[in-house]
């Protein structure tokens, strides 16, 4: 396919032109994908950073090697042990955000036309990613409750022998929704016996509201010995500790991942040494572990001032399943409206993400994605009343 | 191609086998790539830093767009322009690193089989990013006294219908070498003619010694108005301000650069926010701009004092073009020795990079790149001392 050709595939989403409306004045934003900027630790960040660049051998500067500063691969390892998610240590490559770590793995094991199954509704960004690789891109369904259609996938995988699972199968974006244990736990049953990679994309783990989620499928593998040659694992700092540094990682068998290192040497020789020196210090003095909970707590008192204002505005009119952790609320219009929603929730001040964006094929209407992450609790109430004002503007306009 | 056969292509060099050995203690290291530390400003990154981190909207820790923080971009441009390397503003993209720039390139613009020309020595990294896009890399001639033969690149032009050129044009990695003013414009009208792309890599443009090279290939394409939709370019600051930020950037023209965009957002969907607001700040308050003169000023004496021990040492021996810029001397034997020259040199204590990694085929023997960059005069001197007594223990291990 020429390259132009190769390019038009990818969908450039209107996403982009919507979240230019969110800096207008007076505009409530349920549309980014953002972390929350009142949630980052600028004092201890501005400490580690001034620790960093104090460094005799100026490691904060110069060069690194491609496969991460050691001591931040060190600390992110003992980081991952602390808070539970590994149990023992594996040897992983920092990426520049996580979202690198889908395209190094695409770049090092895709070739055009391979089969790559995703849930319904999948990342954004991750269909961009595997449409540049020319993956021939194949959506699983969802239960209606959410969450991958167990016996959909394996009837796909008997049909399709895909070469991949594009998965987050841990609050996931945009759906919100958490795999059970033992789901993950079929899931690499199905990866061991037909062979093929599960890419496992794990960001927002760290934001649970409750209990903590179900473990890893990687580390499920790992535990079970099911599927531990089948799993790659990614994840980053950029929802729990800040994405203006670019920092994530990858973790694969060890025939893997020496190929992703090639890659990355390739793409742009190294995560940025600035950003690993600076964490690998914050990690290193505990900050991290003890500013997670603080976090943890505003994401879920902005969840739940969410779904309590989509209640009491919008019973009736939105179906949805509260989320457990993460970022966003995925509700769908129970009713059918024949207007443009999007275009009076504007004319409203309040932004929201159409769910078609979401999906690989055919997209089903009426979705939403709407995202508390970055706005206060009367901010939320605020925004959800005008959706609700903005859902009647559009039926009257109609009716 | 299956992409275990295309990695496979992608030539992983025993440099990096070699530059562990850098960090022996009492090794000399003439191998690296690398900028010197000592000559980062290592006060004005960190009050730079601080004052990145104490902006209240938290744009050095948030996402930012993918084409590049604005004020970064515009700082870039000015200081472009400041320093004369462009004479007005063009749009750009910001990249993690320049090296980057050439992956993004590679991936917008070749579909696999196309052509593209390289000098001959050329840098190793574009050779393995080329390799990745399974590009056809075809070596030009240089000119006994080094340079792109631009006889042969004509001719081969013609014959081969390459895509594109790829270059290092002033103080070349390997070779040191720069093309004058002449020399580019007749590059800028094959472009033209023939309608090839020309990727110029530019980032050793402000380690000149005396009076500044020519003109960018890219700069003169427009003020001339030949070869200006032929022309990418791309720079950044790894050697002038630290490599360790991971920026760079390339501008290209308008049909091009949104193409290089959309690449970029699905690859990592941007640079470092961190670094970019940091480097914003250094150059509004012109900090580059003071620091420079000192920089090259460092160089200079380590090239001049690497000259004058080649000349003590090895006269007789190497032969070799001094480098007006840049961070390289590209030397060769003038006899041929039959030993193993390097092993002698590691035995020795010191290093340098065997020439044969720089070419994209059949590779001339007796090629040496030797770094002035990272050692100040006293060790240059004794490192070259070295260098000569392998060369003795070489010619008399064989007889």
């Amino acid at each position: 396919m020429v390259g132009a050709e190769r390019l038009k595939r990818v969908k450039t989403s209107e996403i982009r032109e919507l979240l230019k409306l969110a800096t207008q004045p007076g505009m409530v934003s349920f549309a980014g994908g953002l972390p929350a900027s009142d949630c980052f630790d600028v004092n201890g960040l501005t400490e580690a950073a001034a620790h960093a660049l104090a460094d005799k051998r100026c490691r904060a500067l110069q060069y690194s090697v491609t496969d991460g500063d050691p001591e931040f691969v060190e600390a992110v390892s003992e980081h991952l042990q602390s808070v539970g998610t590994l149990s023992k240590p594996h040897p992983m490559l920092i990426t520049s955000g996580s979202q690198q770590a889908i395209d190094l793995t695409a770049r090092a094991l895709l070739n055009p036309g391979d089969v790559v199954l995703v849930e319904s509704p999948t990342y954004l960004a991750a269909l961009q990613t595997l449409s540049l690789a020319e993956a021939s891109i194949q959506s699983v369904k969802a239960y209606s409750h959410g969450g991958i259609d167990l016996e959909d996938l394996e009837s796909k995988v008997e049909r399709l022998k895909p070469k991949m699972l594009y998965l987050v199968p841990t609050y996931s974006n945009p759906s919100g929704h958490c795999l059970s244990r033992e789901q993950r736990l079929r899931i690499l049953e199905l990866a061991q016996r037909y062979r093929f990679w599960v890419l496992e994309d794990d960001p927002y783990r760290e934001l649970y509201f409750e209990g903590a989620p179900p473990p890893p499928l990687f580390e499920l593998s790992t535990t079970t010995g099911v599927g531990t040659n089948e799993c790659i694992y990614m994840s980053g700092l950029s929802k729990v500790v800040a994405p203006g540094l670019r920092l994530g990682w990858v973790l694969a068998p060890a025939s893997i991942l020496p190929k992703l290192v090639v890659v990355k040497q390739a793409a742009d020789l190294q995560a940025p040494s600035m950003s690993q020196r600076m964490v690998a210090e914050y990690l290193r003095r505990g900050m991290l572990a003890s500013h997670l909970p603080s976090v943890r707590s505003t994401y879920s008192r902005r969840a739940a001032s969410m779904d309590a204002a989509l209640r009491s505005e919008l019973g009736g009119e939105l179906e949805y399943s509260t989320p457990k952790g993460g970022m966003f609320f995925w509700a769908r219009l129970a009713k059918p409206v024949y207007g443009n929603l999007l275009e009076q929730a504007i004319a409203r001040k309040v932004l929201y993400v159409p769910g078609e964006s979401f999906f690989a094929d055919s997209p089903p209407s009426g979705w939403m994605r709407l995202s508390f992450a970055t706005s206060d609790e009367t901010t939320i109430r605020d925004g959800v009343g005008r959706l609700a004002a903005a859902l009647r503007d559009t039926r009257n306009l109609r009716e």
